[in-house]
């Protein structure tokens, strides 16, 4: 754990920056996907099956782990790399985005968030100290400040109020953080789609100095092009030696459309929850496998792919098993979709690194809209 | 598909057969135990990974394919090998069995059994013959007969009459399978817990004349005594030159006990639901990882194991995916199980080759009853 936490922008195309991150634990390739494995597992896929689709860093959630099996007693077991048995970097959020989707009877004040378990109903209290703390005990390598985040369309005013309430958490978070220059502490850039609380957000946090910024507050169910007009406006007043982090996101139009507008780092439940659900992620589109017209179809999602998954099972096989509610299935298509993310990744980047950003866009973007192949005859 | 099916024993120790069968899809190593891939998958486990634990061939259930995908629908993707991404033998077996415990409003006659499918109530036949064309369908490697097993215990005249039955529908499934070198046609012998039965039921099976012959209507709920003592009667009725296969067993113990009885083959769903309900099959015994004696366990659950899962993951990590219902806790502890469970059939059979099968067996069972190593302090 010696090695200092450091950034370095390799190239530019547009906007678009090809990066990495270098942790002790290993470097983290940007523009990156973080794969999201919420209770200390990337749902349905082993650990060595993620590293081998090319992910760099998994993201770690703080408000499940503190619930369960809690934060002390995964710092007893060695911290959240050992207990999960992945020795790459991890980022932990808040907790503060779950609190507020999934736990019941919350209180907010100036101090923090007061809450009930969704598993059994105990009270908890989460600070800005206190979430600094978990995240600490879990061994985060990046670390999240606790902030609100407010659902959007959201009144001007209550923008306003929730990203103020944010900076002073962030003052807070820093504060608790202290100075570790083998880890990172991110600040997180709130204020809805308002323009000017944006702005002000990523000015007050540059004040304070993070590692790096997170938008936050965005693919909260808005439209598209709402998300990038505020990445529009926020992006460039956000620090060029510093890695930018979309929350969240997303579909991978959204990623690629988010890269060409200065974003590092994304991170999403989609592929996972998707693969889950019967949805496969793939340059053809989504596809949705529990479609008839897959039932009967010897092809295997992606004959080009390759991940085994898509190559090496037929459309027919995978249909089977979603509609059998199989657990393969969900191991399956997990796979294929983690490993989907990862390559687009990985053509992003290689394309920025050659200057042909805007072309590998126009061609994946014309593939997607093409669709599946056709059906056979 | 042009090598001839055939069984060699290689060696002997007591009444236990060290063998080996040739298909033309590969060997399988007698003792054998063969993982049960009801829908078309061993639940839970890429095939490469049960193929890792060192299974040779793996069991299809007749009753879930006929009903989905179908058999006709697998054998146009070209057979169910090819389906499940399992290139090696497969058997499948008659689907009498789970016609008579999840279908609904069955009817027994002399032709077969009219039954309610469990997933849409759609009504189907099952005669010999249509179970020996479903299984020709999926491409099985050995066919089994269509029989009745009745619930034990059971009067004994109900027990000669569902063997007579067994054994004219054994006359019906021969003339229906023909001749096929490549292929294997085990008969099932039945009889309840009655020695005259038993024999007469093998006696007349033999008159018929099967590739193999396996012993049904055990492992329905008797002790395990019952089930040893009607092996001892059984077992001496059938060929020297034919594998002898147990349908549905068992525990490890269950196993261990059955090939000092000239037992070749077995089949069981113990480890792979157990692996889905938390509980793992070690050297150590059975172990319920639900137990909150796991919970701050950095230990893994057998750090001797060649095993990455019972290796590298601790309990206490095992015991976090169990209670929070994650799908990795399932494909861990399967894989485990299975390991273990291929792993003992190993181990049985490098001990009769070596002519050390009882010690082999008391040294086993003196493991399996010191049990699990002690909590930490």
């Amino acid at each position: 754990m010696s090695l200092a936490y450091a950034f370095d922008v390799k190239a530019r195309d547009g906007k678009a920056r090809l990066g990495e991150i270098t942790f002790a634990r290993g470097a983290v390739r940007t523009p990156a996907f973080m794969p999201v494995g919420t209770a200390g597992t990337v749902k349905a896929m082993f650990p060595e099956t993620v590293r081998q689709t090319g992910a760099d860093i998994v993201l770690g959630n703080t408000y499940h782990l503190m619930l369960r099996p809690g934060a002390e007693r995964v710092a007893e077991l060695g911290g959240l790399h050992r207990f999960m048995n992945w020795p790459r970097p991890i980022l932990t959020d808040s907790g503060g985005f779950q609190v507020m989707s999934l736990s019941s009877l919350r209180e907010l004040t100036e101090d923090g968030v007061t809450f009930r378990s969704h598993l059994d109903g105990s009270e908890h209290h989460l600070t800005p100290e206190r979430s600094v703390e978990i995240q600490r005990l879990l061994g985060a390598d990046i670390t999240m400040q606790l902030d609100e985040c407010v659902a959007l369309p959201c009144p001007d005013e209550e923008a306003e109020r929730a990203m103020l309430l944010s900076r002073r958490w962030a003052e807070r978070s820093k504060a608790a953080f202290g100075s570790d220059p083998a880890r990172a502490l991110f600040g997180i850039v709130q204020g809805g789609t308002v323009e000017a609380l944006r702005v002000r957000s990523a000015e007050g946090l540059q004040d304070i100095g993070f590692d790096g910024y997170a938008v936050g507050g965005l693919a909260v169910g808005e439209p598209q092009d709402v998300m990038l007009a505020t990445l529009d406006v926020t992006v460039p007043v956000l620090p060029e030696d510093r890695p930018r982090y979309l929350m969240g996101v997303g579909t991978p139009e959204d990623m690629l459309l988010s890269v060409m507008r200065g974003i590092d780092m994304f991170d999403c439940v989609m592929p996972t929850r998707a693969g889950r659900h019967g949805q496969a992620y793939t340059r053809f589109g989504r596809i949705n496998l529990r479609n008839a017209r897959h039932a009967a179809d010897p092809r295997p999602l992606d004959a080009e792919s390759d991940c085994p998954a898509a190559r090496d099972y037929s459309r027919a096989y995978l249909h089977h098993l979603v509609k059998a509610g199989e657990i393969l299935g969900a191991m399956l298509l997990t796979w294929i979709n983690v490993h989907y993310y990862q390559s687009l990744m990985a053509g992003i980047r290689q394309a920025i690194g050659e200057g042909r950003l805007p072309d590998f866009a126009a061609q994946t973007q014309a593939e997607w809209a093409r669709g599946d192949i056709p059906p056979r005859p």
